[in-house]
């Protein structure tokens, strides 16, 4: 490729996580030299782009580099003629989070931000801003790649490849934290290592670990290791259970495997420290305050407490491969194809894929455990119900996703849930009323 | 065919099912000439079988037909060169029943002999017991084909068909009492109704429902219409659930649809009546005391209330359908083949088949409704384990099936039943001790 | 159902085969009570028209049935509010037909008006008109079922199932000729015999033959018997190849199978007898000889001798089966959804089907030989690209499926044969000029 | 890896391509440091290893690396303990590759010795004695890896694949070459290029040409650009041809494309030059005359007019991939899978690959167009049969293959073909006489 000027737009740009893919971008710049990054955030983010945006041109600065930082609330204006667009936002901010994680509970049912009927809310709400989005990407950067990151990434990704022409990947920070916790384990470059991942997003297993071509994956169950990440609480799996899974969980899937601890801790927590929402909020806060010393001209170590380490790393990894043709391995949110062979060719997944510049190609897998098909299917037969419902508005549709999900007990408390929520989210389901 | 002498070997020949059978073998005499009508049981059946045996003799009789009903405790006898083989049996009697309902319930999960954890343990204890007879058949009566009543049905009709050469189809009851259902609700003859049956047994639903040539299904949601049977509770089915699933669900689908509801009702049942098999038991004793009288020489009207009504008649027509490469339609438990895309080839589903002397050819299916794809394949994942775990005796298979049933709520409480149920059918299940 | 007045159209239905097809009416007239029965046809075929005519109302007088014949040239009149469509025509007429077999035979390749380069301009000619009919059918009569008979029947019905939204089904006379010859062979009746067909149209081999459920196709191969039709040259089959194939080929496919043969027996034919056409003129103009007589009032022997034995028995099965719902097996041109598992769904396949009143349902094929699945994808493969040159008139594609024909020796060959015949029927292919 | 003593066991050593892998050892010796390299071979090539064998000496004494070349005729003893064994060999030497060539033009059938009835008694010879070769390997090195030259060398992979628990992969140098070639036409390096290749071994398409991920395959196309190799003779495409097929045929194509000008050349260039065996001979003379010169110690130009230039290149580069799990891009035969959807599982295919430890995992296609699919399925249905064959000697089954390859012209020649060329070979093939 000889295209010189390469522009970026971040849809969400005033996110506390915007100072990593900075970082990112200033460290890859000899390879993909991007010119122009866009951040564009609503009205409601005015306050935080505005420091955000301050920290990036400072880091910018310090770096000696010719990118040049926009920030704006004009979406269109961001998107016109980018080359990446990535997106990272939250619709109804951390309010509406706060709600998705407590309706359930109060129902007696798991209430988490992505997996559950608190996940099937946020997916209401997110599904048709996205797509609006990608009408303005259609029109106006149709060649442009779009990096989702938004959650419930599989659940917007599918939705995007479904309902638009836009070339979109979903990104997922689980993988690339297995990858480095796997090379740190065995003291080796994170080159050498080569995870096998089988499943859509935040519903994954480990099915191998290569580390340098050799498969550690009972190794690593024999010595009870494992990686969790900040927001899921990291009960010990029961070794004869993974052991005769013959494979490694990721963490989300402890509201599966451990629905009653899982759901007593969450009463517990809330009780003592409110959501993990409330959480998230204070910690923003704290970060935000960092970032308005105009002495800050690099990524706070701070950040990394965020949850959603390296993040930008993944996503900077993707555009460099994306731009430069480079055919290596990443775990990524892709259409299925023939990959599982069992879901719709039109579904998402989250899988190995060599990263081409025509789009990331999803790897066959070595081996998917009979064991795991089940609730794979399920729970992928509730994301597509949930895209449908999101884009038509039916609340027949709504309830099929919601009473099929295999968190929700029976049809009946289903129903009810679906009628709270959507009751609580009105503001953002024009669809629905 | 020109064959004159059939002979049938009823396994399980001292239930107080085989006056319905032999009701059959009676009625369809003409089309159907079987000579020798073999009822074998166990030792412990002994005395049941006397009372049956004297019975179908009596029946016979009256009906001035030349058919022998043998009474043998020597299964091999009995299965020598036979034509047809049913096996209706279970293994541990009603007192290992008790167990099965009564175990998960003290764990807060439902307890049903078929569904959930209840059915796992039938399961364990019946397919060994099933592939022993199997290795007779291949043996004796290597042309034969084995009708399997023996619940759970689905599971024993798969185990067979991995693990054996014996020609078998599997027999559920509930289709052709959806059938007659149909037809009295219309005011038709049943050969004039055809309903469309997708998933696989006792977790199945209705997809069609034809009246000469036309679709009534949306007419029966309508009207709140469904079928149900003696021993399953009827809740009334959520109309706008109904409604939306666009398919009447088996009645045994209350267990994941009504989860909450159905484990309510069967704690406080049990404290009133006793388990489902306390029931049975009482009906049971009523039933022999009945069979006793040597005047009865006809099928009393009370079996219809034992709760396998028509199993009977399910099963003559099959046999005669095989007998005389009839090539009507019938819904029965078959090898997967690629009907339902989705599961194993080898699974067994129940679906409609065009029955020829060569066996049952399973229908092509219109419509496989998206929501209830992830719900069969997790259901069809716990059985296919069960089969592995009941053939091999690996107790980390078993943990895997347990904990990936959709009824069982997580890793800890899957493990800490499948270790008291274990233990409690120690007796039965050689190959995990 | 309970619908009395049935009409049916016949485009076409000037045609010799005419006769046949009212005499079948007249037979099932009481359970199949049609009231009007319209023979519509071109201005070319006005005086045909009437003759045939006059004589199905001679002949429904006679059996003194209030069936209402109705002639007309007005395809919209015959069409509006019709119950079932069926199609025997033949676009260019006869002397297209001399045309599709002269050309290719004199570039040295087979020239036959279904199989090969003949049969792809029969196709490009008929499908255009098929459509066009179609969007006739689909305005008038949306609710009828249209029976293809007209060659190349499978294409024809394939381009259809594609292209609109009609309900169609394909019908050949040789998998009911088969049966006949199989019952006779037998001594039996034909509701005993049950081959089973395995390709699509004019490309299937028998993979199976049985007979009161015993299967005889080793025997009939042994026995050196087979089934041959009157337009196509019985040499006989290879034992050792017909033994290691383990079925039965159609005649049709010794064009494949004895090219050299065939093509050396079509040429010395040509000289002596002139195309197939030719003696098929000859022929068409006895029987209107015959017909014009006003003395005969029912369907004369001659006609069997035409070539297309039992279609119209065939035909009006199909109708009697989908009107009653009726769900017995034949043998029919339909979308082959999952059958034949290597070919796309939407293609047409000709298997055995379960007839119902919601259309035939392509029975699950036991076997299909390995060997014979190459040349299956290959014509296949030919008769979709067809059908899509027929519908686009791009001659890239016409060259593709010529070029790919496994009857066409050579891209050079394909490619001069292509331009003449486009050209000798550029009158009939406004999409192409 | 940490394993540092490298054993290669070459079987056909004496071979004259063997101065070109020497060399390949020898350029990565750094990266893949072989201590051992055996080269075997039989009685009758023990005069042509001993001249090979000193020649690879000289090389590595040249380039100062302690690789101990060792000459054995006990293949036994070359195998124990390899990680890599390569097969280069001819069953039958020149004489049997003559008799393939010549015996099918004299019944007007293409002779080509991987292509037609030629290549399938070169298949027939091969494969028993592969397979022979493999039992070696399962005893004595049961992890390594054998790498696949022997040709037919798609028939042979899928042999082993089928038969055997060895590791295979197999090779072919058209892939390769095109690669240099298009690489050479944009004036970019080979790792810039990356063409996507569909279908199986000598039977494939370039469908796309991505030179710094973009697609210049329609400007190869507009160009007549196309790369040729010596031993096939470079008839031009139709440019109407290759454009409405949107893809570039490899040059084995033009015995199916141009069936009837490549037979016509045939038969002119055999009685002027006899056949390509012949030609080959007396290349292979020269050759050898160059290697006797003891003052040769690096491998001599001349080779690269040998017909298999860039082989050996190939092969190092897999060897490295596989023993550095560096999961690079290329084409090789392997295991099907899903890939190329209506080809068995287990057929052998011919795509790009990613290359890990673990083997190479073969890429989903982009697009495989309709027009070829007929023609992959018939030839790999001939190959399969083939195999079948040469496993069984059964004759039925090879008279099935003969007389399913597409480019034998009736059942008729196809038979006596068979009965001809297994004659000719009797002395190789032991399964069927």
């Amino acid at each position: 490729m000889t295209k010189k000027q390469l522009k970026v737009a971040v849809i969400g740009g005033g996110s506390s996580y915007t100072p990593e893919i900075v970082e990112g971008f200033i460290k890859k710049y000899d390879e993909m030299p991007i010119r122009e990054l866009w951040l564009v955030d609503i009205e409601e983010g005015r306050h935080k782009l505005a420091i955000v945006g301050e920290l990036a041109r400072r880091m910018v600065e310090k770096a000696g580099l010719p990118i040049d930082v926009k920030l704006t609330l004009n979406r269109r204006e961001a998107i016109a003629g980018a080359d990446f667009v990535t997106t990272q936002m939250r619709v109804g901010l951390l309010e509406a989070r706060r709600r998705d994680e407590h309706i359930p509970i109060s129902h007696g049912v798991i209430g988490q931000e992505t997996t559950g009927p608190g996940g099937m809310m946020k997916a209401l709400r997110t599904v048709p801003v996205i797509l609006d989005i990608c009408k303005d990407i259609e029109e106006l950067a149709p060649d442009a790649w779009m990096l989702n990151f938004t959650n419930p990434a599989g659940i917007v990704t599918e939705a995007v490849q479904k309902h638009s022409r836009v070339k979109t990947v979903g990104l997922c920070n689980s993988p690339i934290n297995f990858q480095k916790f796997l090379a740190k384990e065995y003291g080796v470059s994170e080159r050498d290592v080569m995870p096998e991942f089988v499943g859509i997003n935040h519903l994954h297993w480990v099915t191998a670990a290569y580390v340098n071509g050799e498969d550690k994956l009972q190794e690593l169950i024999n010595g009870g290791k494992d990686y969790s990440a900040a927001n899921v609480t990291a009960f010990d799996w029961d070794f004869d259970f993974l052991s005769s899974l013959g494979a490694i969980p990721t963490y989300y899937l402890r509201y599966f495997y451990m629905t009653d601890t899982m759901l007593a801790e969450m009463k517990e927590s809330l009780e003592k420290n409110g959501t993990r929402a409330d959480v998230v909020s204070r910690v923003e806060e704290e970060l935000f305050e960092l970032y308005k010393d105009v002495y800050l001209n690099e990524k706070p170590k701070q950040l990394e407490n965020r949850g959603g380490a390296y993040y930008s790393e993944a996503a900077v990894n993707l555009m460099h491969s994306l731009y430069t043709d480079k055919r290596d391995i990443q775990t990524l949110n892709v259409r299925n194809g023939g990959i599982i062979d069992f879901l719709p060719e039109d579904a998402s997944i989250e899988v190995n894929c060599v990263v081409t510049a025509q789009g990331p190609v999803p790897q066959p897998l070595q081996r998917v455990p009979e064991q795991i098909k089940g609730l794979i299917h399920a729970v992928k037969t509730y994301e597509s119900l949930t895209i449908e419902a999101a884009v038509s508005g039916d609340r027949g549709t709504a309830l099929q996703a919601m009473v099929h999900h295999p968190l929700v007990p029976s049809v009946a408390v289903g129903k009810r849930l679906l009628d709270d929520m959507l009751e609580a989210n009105k503001a953002y389901l024009p669809n629905f009323f």
